[in-house]
């Protein structure tokens, strides 16, 4: 932050506010207190009968990767709401949220990724704006060297366990490096 | 915003950047589009034996009401050690972590609950700096007039009818109003 973004005036100071545990920038002039926190990426897996739904990204970021649909989630709508507005941005396709699947921290980046599971409704999807491509896979098929994100890989990973072993958990997870 | 955080510049214009559908703030001086995302609140419900954890906020909003311990994730931490964090510094206790028990979305104010569940460590807990008091509550003890928010209330509801159903869900809720 190189300017307050309420007086304009340059270089905010990075300290611990009064009463406050850690530094936070802090306008010398009129004393605001800039806070950041973490965001949400949130997203869902679209389930088709033995399949799950994959975008591969036509934006930067891991542009040409397989990625679970999801982003960041906006403000004024539900956790949920952004999953399926991803969704749709993404793959053109409707989802009916089954639940929570995946919480996945990257401290590193300050970003939570909120996966969800959903089914895909009637089997329809089609090509989002951000995705050059969007296709059905069996496990069998999933293209693990070409997945974009550690957050897919866990989850899909926790996907087919869960499948495989007739379970249905919320799996807590991150990328810690 | 009333000034870009990056050049200083007034009044950054609110309007949607090409290739996008909504709106940002946007400085007409040095183009850069200022975002801004829903934030996390982590907190954990500790339960020992037949009972649960509250605090009573010594802190504004909704100062002397009950409370989940819970706040604000903060950059650089997972979302589960941001619960903990927060029961540390409103409880002084520790817990373990059992697993994720809600998601509480309240889209007017860009917020997102997550509360886990754990298992209060040996017991012991304190009063806290954001805390007038602490106290273990049965559940038909619980000050349900005077629980703080309404993601507490969401939460300890579905925990007590989770525990009387043999269940153990995540919940997904939020306050739409």
């Amino acid at each position: 932050m190189k300017f307050c973004s309420n007086c304009g005036t340059k270089e905010p100071v990075f300290k611990i506010p009064k009463g406050d545990n850690r530094p936070r920038f802090i306008c010398h002039n009129c004393d605001t207190i800039h806070y950041t926190n973490p965001n949400i990426i949130t997203g869902c897996l679209p389930i088709w009968e033995d399949k799950v739904l994959l975008c591969k990204r036509s934006i930067e970021p891991r542009l040409g990767y397989w990625n679970v649909p999801s982003g960041f989630m906006e403000n004024g709508e539900t956790v949920e709401d952004g999953a399926k507005r991803e969704v749709w941005e993404e793959a053109e396709a409707k989802v009916e949220i089954i639940g929570t699947h995946a919480l996945f921290s990257i401290p590193r980046i300050n970003q939570v990724y909120v996966h969800f599971l959903g089914n895909l409704i009637d089997g329809q999807y089609g090509v989002g704006e951000e995705s050059l491509e969007t296709e059905l896979f069996m496990e069998e098929e999933i293209p693990w060297e070409g997945i974009a994100f550690h957050s897919s890989i866990f989850t899909l990973k926790r996907f087919f366990d869960d499948r495989k072993n007739g379970t249905r958990k919320v799996h807590i997870g991150g990328y810690l490096q």
